[in-house]
């Protein structure tokens, strides 16, 4: 860090602590706006949700615009003098938020926030203090400062907030088309993450991918009486049990051929960090009642989180399933399977395997019938060889005063692949939000360290990118 | 057989071939009474079915009466002398019969009967023709026929109509215990049945038993998200199905610690029957589309339902099982289970070693959680050791001229059962319907043969038994 950078970094930082009470105010205003997308009763919400955003973009000199889609308005905005030295970032955030039933489990009223004190720790209490406004939030508070600071931004900035995060982004990929040109930046800023651990500064690099599939296995040709047929006839339940039980082996290892094509170890310098990043094993299987990772062999709970495939049964079902019993042979099984995929694996390719693997195991008499759409995505591995990661990863660790780590996600934020596959342009997901934060729960909340530490984290990146 | 009892049999048998027309008219008029008994739009005509049997059996010479439940009445008759040389019979039958839903699928109407030719095989067409009206009229007619030659029927008999099989008989056992002493005769006769095949007599000898049994596999205390949590999380869909999958072995033998206890093999006498009964396996495997037989090795079709325990899944579940897809990984799965027992087996004994075979296989952090009311009956093996059976046996052969048979069941009767444990006594089970005879289902028919031979048959048995 040269002293000249030091020189414009430090006043924005002590603008930020010095008016933490304003930019607090500015975010109760926000989160007070009910706008859950979801609910067409709150569509005017979402409205007022994004011309409060335009009209805080403007207030800090950012060109700034709602734009109408079919769904809810996204808004956009431009700012910052163009830099042969420093890159054209754009910054991603949503305004909308989840509904918040059941509303009689929140100890206060979602859409009245509070800064509370609960077990020592402070935090801001409603929904979409998390999840994202508070987030997103972080970053154009210290936008605020620094052009407070020093009259316009380090680099150029364009700012693109999304309202349908919340129900499925329909107007996401087609919005991203029509505006192209507009939205290509060089490299994409993500604020919708936690960290690894509370107080550890994390960069998402490595997101798995996803293959969805469903078969029906189809026996007899009609139900049968289990006595008249029960011996001789093939039982759809216990042939579709046989095949999900061949999908692994004893030691939790996937066992359709060639289905590791393309996962890589865990480089022994990225395991050290993720083995220094605080993620408590024991609390984490403990939330869900384990007391140890069922996944493979050799392979910590994070491991089998972030860095190796799955495939789970997500649904199963045949036969009678009401109350007493019938005793009856279904004629049908239904399963539907997911894997995570990680590395190159290629989900077209591994669709084929699958079925392959079940097909192999249908027996006589039995016909299997795959559902026709299935769905895949890539693992989506970030491009941390350009130097922005680096910088943000040195501007983290300098803040929290902590490594800051390159962490995995055992889940997919689908807009980070949009921003590739759409726009051909690499992101950096960096977000302060904490795993108890109960983000889509009653009682979200988000810590007031994650909000500060969030803006002067943002701060510090900005310098940094932009040397 | 003695010329003194050919001498009493023969005018009999010569009635009943004389006054074939005159006892279809009656049984028109019975099946035209709507007797369903599930539906209480019906139950005046159930009533009046009751009332007709009394009337008939009243003009056969029979004390009979009709008996209030609190559901439909019984229908209870005696007749005949105390003789020391021969039994006193119990026959039972039902004259209730199952709804006619989808009316559209019937040729004609269920409760208009006629007789028909269909493929050169003459038939009596209508709801009741054959399960069970036109079953327990061949007995009454018998009856009739005996009574008119001889003025007395050659031994004691009880008769024991039921108004309620079809809906779950919930007035039988109080009924029975509370008659113990009036309905118990030294063997029962039960015309509820179906032939081995197409003109093969025979005596069911053997029923199987069953145990019901079901569980939840409890894993992770909540459903969780399968980014979050898949791999290290334990999947109870795949645990449920590794344990379904461990119940056989690749023989299709269940691989159930002990479950064989209790199973003998089939004596090489009944087997050489059972070859010769002209069971057709590949049209039965056929009809439910199937080529070959999927049970245990080494046993055929027939074996396998008639003489081989089963253990069958009848109900599977867990997770998302609606349209799309749902990235959980549920916190339970469930089963329920029912098995056919054959021989010794013991249903509580089995269902102690079924439970510990699941348990044993219940991984750490998860749990199995039992059905609290697991229900059990075992096998009926029928006493053929008694006179009777032989001497039934012998009229039947001579009657249809094909070597009868003691066939097995794959399913339960429970009225036998019920006859066994309330009033400690046997049945024999005869009944001369055909797989094809569509009972329970639209165009139920009963071959004319099987009506007029059955006829014929019950003169010989009672001839046979009262020697």
């Amino acid at each position: 860090m040269t002293s000249s950078s030091n020189d414009r970094l430090s006043p924005v930082l002590t603008r930020i602590d010095a008016g933490l009470d304003a930019t607090l105010d500015r975010l109760m205003g926000f989160l007070r706006i009910p706008s859950i997308s979801t609910d067409p009763a709150y569509k005017s919400d979402c409205d007022r949700a994004a011309d409060w955003l335009v009209s805080e973009l403007q207030s800090l000199g950012v060109t700034a615009e709602k734009r109408p889609t079919p769904g809810h308005p996204m808004v956009v905005g431009h700012a910052g003098p163009d830099s042969a030295n420093a890159p054209h970032l754009l910054f991603y955030g949503h305004y909308d938020v989840q509904p918040v039933d059941p509303l009689n489990l929140w100890s206060s009223d979602p859409f009245d926030p509070k800064v509370e004190t609960r077990a020592g720790v402070k935090m801001i209490c409603g929904r979409g203090s998390s999840d994202d406004k508070g987030q997103l939030m972080t970053f154009v508070e210290a936008c605020r400062a620094w052009v407070a600071e020093h009259g316009s931004l380090p680099c150029r900035v364009t700012f693109f907030f999304e309202g349908e995060e919340e129900s499925g982004s329909p107007s996401l990929i087609p919005f991203m088309k029509e505006n192209a040109a507009e939205l290509t930046a060089d490299v994409a800023l993500i604020c919708d993450t936690s960290m690894v651990a509370p107080g550890v500064p994390s960069i998402a690099s490595q997101l798995r991918g996803m293959l969805k599939d469903e078969f029906t296995l189809k026996g007899p040709k009609m139900d049968l009486h289990s006595g008249h047929y029960g011996g001789p006839a093939l039982n759809p339940l216990r042939e579709i049990s046989k095949i999900i039980a061949s999908f692994h082996d004893d030691q939790g290892r996937v066992a359709v051929e060639g289905f590791y094509d393309g996962v890589h170890e865990v480089p022994e310098d990225i395991k050290r960090q993720w083995e220094g990043c605080g993620f408590n094993e024991a609390e984490y299987l403990g939330l869900a009642g384990m007391s140890k990772p069922h996944g493979e062999a050799g392979y910590s709970a994070l491991e089998q989180q972030w860095a190796r495939p799955t495939l789970e049964i997500n649904g199963l079902w045949g036969g009678y399933n009401g109350v007493g019993s019938k005793t009856v042979i279904p004629a049908e099984a239904h399963c539907k399977i997911t894997c995570r995929l990680v590395g190159d694996m290629d989900p077209q390719d591994l669709q084929k395997k699958l079925r392959a693997h079940v097909e192999a195991r249908c027996p006589q008499d039995a016909e299997i019938v795959w559902d026709n759409t299935p769905e895949g995505s890539p693992a989506a591995v970030m491009n941390t060889n350009r130097p922005e990661f680096e910088q943000a990863r040195k501007a983290l660790t300098d803040e929290w005063d902590r490594e800051a780590v390159f962490s995995g996600m055992g889940g997919s934020i689908p807009i980070a692949g949009f921003f590739t596959s759409v726009l051909g342009m690499d992101s950096m997901l960096i977000g302060f939000a904490n795993d108890d934060d109960r983000i889509h729960s009653p009682n979200e909340k988000y810590n007031l360290e994650s909000f500060h530490k969030g803006m002067r984290s943002w701060a510090r990146i900005l310098d940094a990118l932009s040397k």
